[in-house]
């Protein structure tokens, strides 16, 4: 009989291996992939590993607002253009991103990079909650923004640092829940419209 | 008016952009597996760079069938325990490595690495079927299995293997087609059911 346990070379099971790290890849996917590098991206292949070292080596994280930058200050903090007053709390940069997007917010960031979650062995410390305090004492921060995600963790998480931050005599304000823009009722999940009725605005 | 043209550092960018020479990654998900990797496994990422030059330096392809291997000769290829009488012809290694798990087949293979494809520009000397007709040579081979899937191009594959092949006098087959094996009727489609029906095998 021939041999079946392991069909491929040392170097190719190496790679198939390794690109498994990454988020939402499985043992199928991980083979399609080292393939299609090894037979049609070469060129993409050596790029990769030359991003993946490059971004290893000079990505650290921003001293004031823990996004990942080559500086130690990102060029949003460092710029002089912001309102230092508003730190807007988020989890990701991703989520920055998406705040920056709107073009509606003119203040600081403060990225969590995580969030409080107890199954995943994620606590408040684990967290580095104690560099957001540290970060809200500059002296010019006058309000925080928490825009964590609306799920159970995220609400966790903005419910953690609205605690903390009660002793330290800051404005704590939350993004508002409702009905999206352009959102028709008959499609908003129930919880949503609770939330929306109980948050509604009184209109001048 | 803050800058959102490029909300990420270059090396971050970089990678994100190189991430997406992966098949099946686009923007959105190049993302979050470069947040991913800094984030939360830099030890993967080093890895998955490390991997990735070691593959691209270490693979080169088996000169008999074509597989990526380590080596001038594949494992298999320098087998002796294998049937050279037979030869298996297969678009990808892994069509190779689904055939090997059957273990019911002991002959060798040739590995195309792709398919004809006129759509995509691949016609039958982009796929290098000349080095095909030189293994077919090889004084060995009685019978080419051709093992190229039932999709309209893995057809039109196999079809023009056969016209090559008509002229070396060397006795070409194709995988059945039919009801797969534990298949109900009732959920076989049928296209499938049609040609079961006419390449039905007499029962002695």
């Amino acid at each position: 009989m021939a041999s079946t346990q392991n069909p491929h070379p040392h170097a190719l099971f190496g790679l198939i291996e390794a690109l498994r790290c990454l988020p939402g890849v499985g043992p199928k996917s991980a083979q399609r992939m080292a393939y299609h590098l090894l037979q049609h991206d070469r060129q993409g292949a050596t790029a990769l590993a030359t991003a993946l070292q490059h971004a290893l080596k000079g990505l650290t994280h921003c001293q004031r607002c823990n996004t990942f930058s080559e500086t130690d200050l990102c060029d949003r903090c460092a710029s002089s253009k912001r309102d230092a007053t508003q730190l807007c709390v988020v989890e990701t940069p991703v989520d920055m991103n998406m705040m920056e997007q709107t073009q509606a917010y003119q203040g600081l960031y403060y990225v969590l990079m995580g969030r409080i979650s107890p199954l995943d062995g994620v606590g408040p410390r684990a967290l580095g909650l104690d560099k957001l305090i540290e970060r809200v004492q500059d002296g010019a921060v006058r309000e925080v923004i928490l825009a964590t995600n609306y799920t159970n963790e995220g609400e966790a998480t903005a419910h953690y640092i609205t605690t903390l931050l009660a002793a330290e005599g800051i404005k704590v304000s939350r993004l508002a829940r409702g009905v999206p823009v352009g959102g028709e009722l008959e499609f908003v999940d129930s919880g949503t419209l609770a939330q929306a009725l109980r948050e509604r605005r009184i209109l001048e």
